[in-house]
């Protein structure tokens, strides 16, 4: 049996820079019509000058006629209508971080003062910018996603027509707010899908493993499998893939981040026919994603899978990928 | 103001054996009066010969006058009353370990079937033969000693006159069995008293911290740390000093365990001062262990610290301590 996908989107991805930029841009470009690009580089993506010489960068290190790089702005409270206005063209969505809750985010919001936010927010909302979040407290590791919720309930309700994207989410309680703000959208990463805490500090300590937000608990992950296997239609696939090299992940205070660009379709084939929801990855890998990002133009492009073995690199030029190493079920046609 | 120890006893501690033995053993023995020596070689202690052989050998690595090594044995539910008692002069303790919960615990139990150990643990309470659990099921990471609770409880209502040792507690759920089961007694470990999943997992990963049980959350260090200041009588410290190669923990897969006996007198004494419980320290190190164990004898040692600043070192052989390279504010008097 062959899977033939539409335009598969990746929601959320790190290219980062430089050298890395050559190795991972490629990887996501060979399997994926378009993705939304994380702008947490050093310094993060600011201005309209960066931005655009980021997306040419990037478009030249993908090499492919096809991938389109769906370009974010670091948040600021101080961007203007104006501004925004000015790049509606070449900005897809605004990528808020709070300070130092993950890699490169040191520039980010120390507080959440509504009225501080309130005319950024209401020019992304009547331009219709949805707003990417981190959502994590600088609480307890465990918690830290869960104590945000009340974060994320404040912007919904006081930006009802902002489109809120709850990144890379974790946890059941994050999965109970999309039910409950109709702007509350979500992405879920490939190995949240996959892993809890377990997998990463359960046996030995699994550096590979290791992200942010942290693997939660089972409870946690059956919720985002439930949302994501019946295409529950507030919730796309977003990646997360984030390159580190190696000797950064092996090396004793290791950086957080999984590797799953050139695997992830693989996977969530397998994974998703396996729950005998084949059907529903459609609408998790592009369908839903073009149905509340309208601010997107999405090329053509269908990839398509079989059922044969898939040995996965145990390098991707200095990056360990997830399943390094390990055979998957499902390879793609090329 | 110096503070000064009379035989302080680590009630849990790994030595190993080679050329690992011959680098940690004075370290121990530099500080302590005795320790109780865990039997998780490979493979296990489990005969007269391997306990006796095993002493000589560590009584010879610790190259110290005074210091005690009280061993013990691997669990086996096979063990007779016979050979117990034949053993008795040289036997401390007996440690139980569920199969496959730790580093060299394959040979545990892989069930806990009453009848099946009536007779060993019987026994044990007849010799009056302290039993060492590892209290962990393989569940869920963070669940999994809170789960162990009704093992506990089986085995203390079960064998009422035998001493039971929760090892290396790391929950409130384990503190509040202390008050709940005469029998019941516990160990908790310096790192226990000190870190949470937070300091493991919450900002780089740290596998210098990491250890099985897992560091757990903030309110359950809290409930560990209120009834080691306090000095709880049924609560005696127990490092779980367990050292490995700088490589097996910097890898990626690695090892569990923290490596503390050089420095936990010194961050013992800190911490109980900063508490203002150091009038506690003495009950916690030493007095309490010897009114649990009332089956061994300890050497008159005494050990004095003074505010002073200690470097720790930041390798001890092939180890990598807690703290390495960090400032302590208390030295021991040489």
């Amino acid at each position: 049996m062959f899977i033939t996908l539409t335009s598969p989107l990746d929601m959320h991805l790190h290219l980062r820079d430089g050298a890395m930029l050559q190795t991972v841009a490629p990887l996501s470009a060979e399997t994926f019509a378009g993705a939304i690009v994380m702008p947490n580089l050093v310094p993060p993506i600011e201005t309209e000058e960066a931005l655009l010489s980021y997306k040419e960068r990037i478009l030249k290190a993908s090499n492919s006629e096809t991938f389109t790089p769906y370009m974010t702005l670091f948040f600021k409270p101080t961007y203007t209508k104006e501004f925004l206005e000015s790049l509606k063209d070449e900005l897809t969505a605004i990528k808020l971080y709070p300070a130092g809750i993950t890699t490169n985010s040191e520039g980010g919001l120390s507080g959440f003062d509504v009225e501080e936010l309130r005319p950024t927010l209401t020019a992304m909302s009547e331009l219709n910018i949805p707003l990417c979040v981190h959502g994590e407290t600088n609480g307890f590791v465990m918690d830290r996603e869960a104590e945000f919720s009340s974060i994320y309930e404040m912007l919904a309700s006081n930006f009802p027509k902002l489109k809120i994207i709850m990144e890379h989410i974790t946890t059941k309680e994050s999965v109970a707010l999309l039910d409950k703000f109709e702007n509350l959208y979500a992405t879920i990463t490939l190995h949240h899908l996959l892993i809890t805490l377990d997998d990463v500090a359960g046996g030995m300590l699994q550096p590979h493993l290791f992200c942010k937000p942290i693997a939660k608990r089972p409870e946690d992950r059956a919720a985002l499998l439930k949302v994501a296997l019946e295409g529950h239609p507030k919730v796309m696939f977003g990646s997360d893939s984030a390159p580190h090299p190696q000797h950064a992940k092996e090396a004793c205070g290791c950086a957080a981040g999984v590797f799953t660009a050139p695997i992830a379709l693989q996977v969530l084939t397998e994974l998703f026919m396996k729950h005998s929801s084949v059907q529903k990855l459609q609408a998790f890998v592009s369908d839903n994603a073009q149905k509340i990002y309208t601010n997107i133009t999405v090329p053509k492009t269908t990839i398509t899978l079989d059922e044969r073995a898939f040995v996965v690199p145990d390098k991707y030029g200095e990056v360990v990928p997830m399943y390094a190493g390990e055979t998957l079920k499902y390879s793609i046609v090329i």
